[in-house]
């Protein structure tokens, strides 16, 4: 059998996540609705295994997921085929035939996630489910300190989602950046000056579930001043979720890149 | 009375244009939602008008709209109000107080609209309706140097929509550009560097019904070969709607800016 390898954009929206989930019944999941397109085309059945699940909201630029496959489809003719099956927002922006032991889960090296915040007064409709839309001022330099402690090998335990199943929390943040410029919505109009945005954009060998989303939401809270510098290590520390700010909006996430 | 300007931003996607139109009864126009959320605020009727009416499915980054109200609620107040109540995908992006006899419409001078083309193999999920999926090769300094035969006055009835009542057809184009740049989907992502948009710029003092659409179908056909070299020049002197391209999708045309 060979082993196809697929690089996956998705907008989040209206899906549930990459897998079906029990409390969004309604939508359907990115990996389904691909098994579905992938089954048409190739007259098999097809499981599809990705780097990691996303959840319901959240996007994808480069998400990487591999399936085994009898048929002898070039990986480019399958890449066409796909994109003319799939849906508006699931795009196949790269295919190939990898090695019978590549697993987009288990070869995967690090992760990339981006969090973009449109910090101005007003909110932005060209990109409403693209940015979490902030209105209060925050300390970007406050943010970026707090950000340091996040590097290395920790136990997460206070940024993962209270219901998580997880047992171990430990994981490894290689990178994190925090970085304000003035957006330049480049290609649907002018540059606008007065769109301020911040994208945090954390590296991992992992991520628990929510990590992400409820380490930004108590970086938001140490930037507007309701908890204070020194925060993020105490609540790191104490491995309690309860310390830690609150989840982040869904759409403000994306997954940018997985490295192997 | 008072007389209130604002400035609009809309994803058009989910509208059936600026007005209502008897094609699509079933989408809300952007104009309804507003002056129900006016009505709302202000608890008076309100009529308000644009500097133009967009399209079904066409965004807007600064459509400009003024109303008369006897309201005394400040400008910064009502945008506020607005941004609570209006829906996602429409954002006051300013409003201010002006003279009596502003009028969104007859006092504008140029409109500028950009239309932004996908030029790659394969589609773009997370700009899906932001921009029209070429993926053909197109000659840019030919589309380039056709597109200047567009500037100064002419009578444009070749790219006005032959369902159009409008009987002047003459029109001042001031400016055409088309360029071509890697696409940064700079907030939401790593640059991309194989992402290349093409981008048409068209700023005139007035545009007949699907002008920049039937434009920028007739610079394709002739980016692509279809048409020579000189095909503008004579389908903008035969005044026929029939020897110009086809009309290109409503999501990748955005009205960029109206100067007064």
């Amino acid at each position: 059998m060979r082993n196809l390898k697929l690089e996956i954009e998705y907008d989040g929206e209206n899906y549930c996540g990459w897998q079906v989930q029990r409390r969004n019944k309604h939508k359907r999941s990115i990996q389904e609705v691909l098994e579905k397109a992938l089954q048409k085309i190739l007259q098999e059945k097809i499981r599809i295994i990705a780097s990691g699940r996303t959840d319901a909201g959240v996007h994808a630029q480069a998400q990487i997921a591999n399936f085994k496959t009898n048929s002898k489809i070039p990986p480019k003719k399958l890449q066409k085929a796909l994109n003319a099956l799939l849906p508006d927002d699931i795009a196949i922006t790269r295919a190939e035939e990898v090695n019978s032991d590549f697993h987009s889960r288990f070869c995967a090296k690090t992760k990339a996630y981006r969090y973009t915040i449109l910090n101005r007064s007003y909110r932005c409709a060209l990109l409403k489910d693209k940015v979490y839309f902030y209105p209060y001022p925050l300390d970007i330099s406050l943010m970026r300190r707090e950000a340091k402690y996040l590097l290395g090998r920790h136990d997460f335990k206070s940024f993962c989602a209270s219901g998580s199943d997880a047992k171990d929390t430990v994981r490894t943040i290689k990178n994190v950046t925090v970085k304000k410029f003035p957006y330049q919505l480049s290609a649907i109009s002018y540059q606008q000056t007065d769109c301020p945005v911040i994208v945090i954009d954390i590296e991992a060998n992992g991520f628990l579930y929510n990590m992400v989303r409820n380490i930004v939401g108590t970086l938001i809270e140490i930037g507007r001043g309701k908890f204070p510098a020194g925060s993020l290590k105490k609540i790191l520390l104490a491995k309690n979720r309860k310390l830690a700010g609150p989840t982040v909006p869904a759409g403000g996430l994306c997954l940018l890149k997985v490295k192997y």
